[in-house]
């Protein structure tokens, strides 16, 4: 899709700091290549230089950046500069400027804080693109649209507040169709006009479930409309070329789902925090994958990392180096789930302002004899011998639910655990098995197809939307597996809660069992079940449920509902169907997931066993461009014995056992 | 003097959210029958449902519920629906929103948040008593007025700053005894213009206590004079029914004794932190008993417990199950307390919205079969075979003077330990002793009466109000024993230090000692003294007074002050005082308590000793209506030995040895 | 300069809260001379009392009390009233309430919170302070002027917006200069009119540390202003005496050292945390050594305490008393470190209000016979017979530097350790081993002369202003030894980085390293340096550095790293830079500087050694009157080894061993 083959390596440049020191932007260029950098992100943050007042355009100076990266080789991945307003429009404008969830707007400054609504911002915004989509659209050296800038935040302006009435309305037709939907009959909260209707505002209804729910539907589609308005205005330009836009790791506030239709490519920014003081050295790792899957997954295609430091950052509470060895397996586990990238943010370190301590390629000292400008020139010359592997995808067979809509239902739930009921990390933690067996997982939202998958991993499926419960059924019924557990199928899309047994919706048949109640546990207190030898440490919510059909696979080992089910197995159709009733421990969800593993042959063909820390994926084009990951994200070297001979795609020998080093990756060919 | 004889059991109704569920509203009755239910409480929050729009009203519903509950024998306990305002109100007049301690006005929303000075609301509010008391006010079935919902809560509105201002001129006449009672000319605070008070908000003037603490009174003031505009409504509408109103625990905001002379009966919702992480796992239920005592005493007579929950909350950190037995231990416990009531919110789990996951003797699965269900039947049927109880009053020999005021003043003062000084657990704390030895005790004010007590406890009596030294002298002169406390006699009710030693107002010569300087301790410090062959730990606060008369028993072991009294006894006229100079542990307490009710002989008459987490309360209606309860709050069995043969009051049998199941309850008749 | 001899001992006194009380004014004078005061700082928060209205003047209770204080011997410190506004000018005039930074207005009340700016609050200060000089500035009775009260905080209104845009147009002129300081071009920042600037309020621009750090240097500036306005009417009506203001412990919000030049005495209120719970019982009086060596510094000459606490304060989490003879070691400390007076506040408890409980020499109770009372009166005594010593002054031949710009910009940093780089407890950790020693050390900032020293000792100097490398260079170059550390020389004065190597503007010639990366650590993290035959524990930041010319005096023992430098030494010219590449424990500092105080001969020269807790400091007001204090700081006793025989100061007898009681202080003379 892109213009460029294989990987692109390059960074956020933004020269508009720059213009006064052109011994600095000559520079540039002669570092990006010592670098082997072959793409930048361009723009950003330069609509101030670009439209210096109103209606004044300048792009002549970013002509000359382009056309002096492409004389060089370096492509332009170019920025619709919304981002960032200019202050002598937050000045002029004051619509344009957000107001909180205090109903006070912000005054002039910071950055992605515009008001999604505003007219003017819009009309604005699509200008700037126009004119970038007329001066640059057709340039040979710009190769994609960066849309832009990790967009999020909410607006309460009377503009959005409109502007939700009018969604409201139409989505629900009539206030009696939304009071039942909100159930605003109880506490007298009935709306008798739209005009009533405020969003969740601190200092007023906070506590009407139905109308959260809704604003952050809201909220994501209006940011999608703001979204599509930019894409329009390109195309109207006659712009033709692809367009992306940046996302951030696990975004509470948008509903990601939402944008994947409307991008040619997704991309994201990752900043994990390798090297913390979590005394679990794999948890950034898996966190860090398992986001990988998710934005490969929006498209089920390659996506593109858009950012990541070569350092360190600024903006954690403790800003560690990278280790030796750690950019590059960083990087090279973004290739291996799927991206067909590797960009910093930023090529070069500001010198005054909120990012001049944020980890660069080139430093305030300006030299290309640093440790980290050699970790990232070291990796740009790996990349371009790996070219290849750009463009292959990853075919899984495990899917795990991560539904956004679900995760605001349990967040903003009153009961039955409001110090945390961790939905996120509990999805985590039914990932990090696949991670550790090297079996490549999907995550996916309920209004994704089920087809396709042996397994289907489902925790906490609070809210039931998108006819999920009837697809599981089908899935199951024509043989797919099924795991779910404990609070689930309690509420309906509009967070009401099913009448009749729950899981609701029928899915007391597909689990054969019913929940009649709940139990949540204060973190210093525990339950055990056993299962097949082992005993593990349940916590957090002991669900309460009566096996009826299902077979019991584990019992509860104490509190007044010892010996009642823990866990549970349920033939379905073709299928089955388990359910897990209460918070396991690690090692309990390592055994089960391994036992089905073995039983849906998931495991990956090429070793039986991984060490400790050592994870495996694999990314295949056809048939004659199968490759596999092997990674090691321990600080000792470790090995993996292959099942048969495969050779390593750099060396090119045969091998049948793979060494890694510390922080090692190699990649086998099949 | 409710219509209905023995014990109300019953819940809160919402049928105003399920007029669209025919069939939910049937099947409430047959389960209301099954469950023991003869009493609901209707229309807390059905204002929107009662007047749907402005001056419209629909009584016909609410009707239909009475009628068909009579029919049924439920009775209702009718509210007045001010607790929540409808939208259509909230929306069209501003000034029955609350402001807030910030100037900001509320947006329409939530609940308990209407201004209880604005006209318009008390005019609307006296408009739908009215009404509801001409519809209802004769029905057979309505056998109570449950006043509005959980009254609380500030507003700092324009007509609040000028009703704050007129009673204050109300109370001072002129600015030079409002500027000398709040001490107003240090840091050129003096007010010279009625207008330029303001209440202690958080942008203004949050420094002068006297202001502060006449704020406190004056929101308990203006929410007592909201309460008795609704009474008046009612009254003036001609119904003659008693009138409740339910209060919460230990609600700082509220000084509840002000309350209690303008209702029929009290009551309260008790929702207790059972099955916590606390280690301690007698401290929720002497708390809740100490609050069941406090609420009895506002009347000295019985009281309706009106709202629990059978299985758990939703608003609490982490909602915990009630384990089997504890719903009968703490109902149980409300009856050994004075209640003539077990009442739950809510009858039925909401749907939606905010309380859809609070517990309630219906679930959203609608069974008449689940586990808590079968609690609440259990209960209601046993309830009926106690009907003789309901009624019987207890007698205390024992008071423990517990005061909002200086509950107020104490937390606002700067120093001596702002980290925490702790009055109301304090309080608790010498409050615990007597529960665990069965011997009933009253909570008391400063404005109370101390005439008819053997033995009165005023720990931290930091501010003399009412009379109180005048009180305490006469009594301890007439022959009471009286126990005193460090950090007492320290200010005037205007929160002016006393001149001259401390405790002031002559209660030096009571306690035979003046105090001097009081040290603070940081959490990881300690002192202790030894009395009577033990040493006992003192913590948080220690005072360093001079004996002027009084006997030293026990003195400081450590610090620069050790020699120092620590614990005196003082004999003064017929009685004695008491004075506890320092903190002490809990085991300290048990042992001064236990010596005095020895000398005083104040244990129960029944049993000389009582186990661990056994207590024992006495409710009586006359010579031939002796009640015990006798309770065992740990999860072990328990047995008591008595003095003397009694009845079971529910098997008829003899006893002279109860046996206790863990969580069990045993009645004794005498 | 003052017309008393000898030391001041006294309090604030305010008689104006006590004007109803005429027996308790004639007490005061009768305990004043008890407690052998003869000073008071009088009128602090006065203004209500003599303006009681606009316009309406009242000096006469003010004159009587002076006229009675000195005719009873006690002078009088006579403040300008402008700490607290009257209640009527709040009212009257909104421009004089502060706006703060979230855009809201303060109500009347509190203290210490008029806006700088405001025209009319200039113009009534100056009324009242002319008015006072001229009724009280020829009184023979009247030695000193303390204006205010603790200047401090900020104000948002439009007038100081307006102010700071004007002192942001007089700074650089155009506002091309002023978006090159502030790098603005990034993130589209760029301002294109001087009204588009606003301060960083919470809801507007608080990401730009240039503007940032220009809004604190204009707060100084504009408090700073105000002052010269308050001791410009002061001149104006003719007063000659001389002027102070109470300054406060390391304040944050202001640099002190712009203060100093238009006073002509500094002195400043004291309230260490005597006795607290922290387990090193010398972190409170090193800390509290610091700030009174950084207030003589201010001058270089003898200050004030103002204000100190003869008990417990009200305000600390936690109110101590102070132990039997604290109250004296703390109050010599203040003397041995370069004060020339004790002063407490207050003379006697208020009555009421927010004070009301913080310790005075005089209780509620009124007596003179306290334990509290005694101290005061017993150091009194002892001060009358040191009044040779006052005037005395002291002599460093070390410098520490603590630059409040580079602690604001430091502060304000994002990254690389924003959960606390500890700037002010790093400089104190460089101080304590001085102290430990014995050696008086000057703390200045970067504005200052070198000239003179003989060490300089500049921790984290991230910052480089006014010249200061340039006055480093020459320092070390001209035989001066200097102790740099890491994340130094990272940016110029408008927090621009410095492009080219680390440390810039030279400092890397003078150190003989450039750094390349810095390494930030979590609490739990470390690294080491062994160093002659020690190791030492590294926290919090390593930085790597390449030696270009230093002798690697020690390296890292551990991580990636290690073997790099972690200490260095290079001779540059005469003089020798030391650079300590991480943060040390306190234990190498100790050796390091123990090191180089007997290499630089900088000893006391009365004694070779000191134990644990005892601290030598040396005043001298020529060659004939030179003392010093030996203080005891732990709760033992103690005894110093004289070198050579020296006269005890007040018994006059010779010694050669001086025996120090717990917390006990000893005078000797040379």
């Amino acid at each position: 899709m892109l213009k460029l083959p294989g990987f692109l390596h390059g960074a956020d440049y933004n020269p508009d700091q720059w213009l006064d020191y052109p011994e600095v932007l000559r520079q540039d260029i002669e570092l990006m290549k010592k670098a082997h950098v072959n793409c930048v992100s361009l723009g950003i943050f330069s609509w101030a230089r670009l439209e210096p007042s109103e209606g004044r355009y300048d792009f002549a100076w970013m002509r000359g950046i382009i056309d002096d990266l492409y004389a060089n080789g370096v492509y332009t991945i170019l920025a619709t500069p919304s981002g960032a307003k200019p202050n002598w429009m937050s000045y002029r404008y004051e619509e344009i400027r957000r107001v909180g969830p205090d109903g006070r707007r912000e005054l002039p400054g910071r950055r992605h804080n515009h008001c999604y609504t505003s007219p003017v911002y819009r009309e604005k915004t699509a200008k700037i693109n126009r004119k970038l989509a007329q001066e640059f659209g057709e340039h040979p050296g710009v190769i994609l649209w960066h849309l832009s800038n990790e967009y999020g935040g909410e607006c309460f302006c009377p503009l959005c507040v409109d502007a939700f009435r009018a969604w409201l309305r139409e989505k629900y037709e009539t206030l009696d169709a939304l009071n039942h939907a909100w159930w605003s009959h109880f506490w007298s909260h009935t709306y008798t006009l739209w005009e009533q209707i405020m969003p969740p505002m601190a200092h007023g209804e906070t506590a009407v479930h139905g109308l959260n729910l809704d604003w952050k539907r809201f909220v994501t589609r209006q940011t999608v409309g703001f979204m599509k308005s930019e894409i329009a205005a390109l195309r109207g330009a006659g712009s033709a070329l692809p367009v992306t836009t940046n996302l951030m790791e696990f975004h509470d506030g948008l509903n990601y789902f939402k944008f994947a239709g409307h991008l040619d490519i997704v991309s994201w920014d990752s900043y994990p925090l390798w090297h913390n003081d979590d005394e679990d050295e794999l948890a950034v790792p898996v966190h860090t994958a398992m986001m990988h899957d998710l934005v490969r997954s929006l498209k089920n295609k390659p996506f593109l990392l858009m950012e990541s430091t070569p350092s360190m950052t600024n903006w954690q509470p403790v800003s560690r180096l990278k280790r030796p060895g750690m950019h590059m397996l960083s990087s090279m586990q973004a290739l291996a789930h799927g991206s067909d990238s590797v960009q910093y943010f930023q090529w070069r370190k500001s010198r005054g302002s909120s990012e001049k301590l944020h980890g660069a390629v080139v430093d305030h000292n300006g030299r290309g004899d640093t440790r980290v400008f050699a970790d990232v020139a070291g990796l740009g010359k790996r990349l371009e011998g790996l070219s290849e592997i750009a463009g292959a995808s990853i075919k899984s067979e495990v899917a795990i639910l991560f539904d956004w809509e679900n995760r605001w239902a349990i967040a903003d739930a009153q009961g039955p655990r409001n110090m945390g009921t961790h939905y996120l990390e509990t999805v985590q933690s039914h990932y990090r098995p696949f991670w550790e067996m090297g079996i490549n997982a999907d995550i996916i939202d309920m209004e994704r197809d089920l087809s396709g998958y042996k397994l289907v991993v489902a925790p906490m499926l609070y809210l039931y939307r998108a006819g999920i419960a009837g697809k599981l059924r089908a899935f199951v019924e024509s043989g797919g597996t099924l795991v779910g557990t404990y609070w689930s199928g309690v509420a309906d899309e509009s967070d009401l809660c099913f009448l009749g047994d729950r899981p609701g919706e029928g899915m007391t048949q597909v689990f054969g069992l019913r929940a009649e109640e709940i139990d949540a546990l204060h973190d210093t207190q525990s339950n055990s079940m056993g299962y097949q030898g082992q005993t593990y440490r349940l916590t957090e919510l002991c669900e309460l449920v009566h096996a009826e059909g299902a077979e019991v696979l584990a019992v509860y080992d104490g509190d007044f509902y010892a010996g009642r089910p823990a866990l549970t197995r349920n033939r379905f159709g073709q299928g089955a169907a388990y359910y897990i009733a209460a918070r396991p421990e690690a090692a309990f969800l390592r055994a089960l997931y391994a036992e089905l593993a073995d039983g849906l042959a998931l495991r990956p063909d090429i070793a039986a066993e991984l060490p400790y820390g050592v994870t495996v994926s694999k990314r295949a084009g056809g048939a004659d461009r199968v490759f596999w990951f092997i990674q090691n994200f321990t600080h000792s070297p470790a090995s993996v014995s292959l099942c048969k001979p495969l050779t390593n795609a750099e060396t090119k020998e045969s091998v049948t056992e793979v060494s890694l080093p510390a922080y090692g990756t190699v990649l086998l060919r099949g």
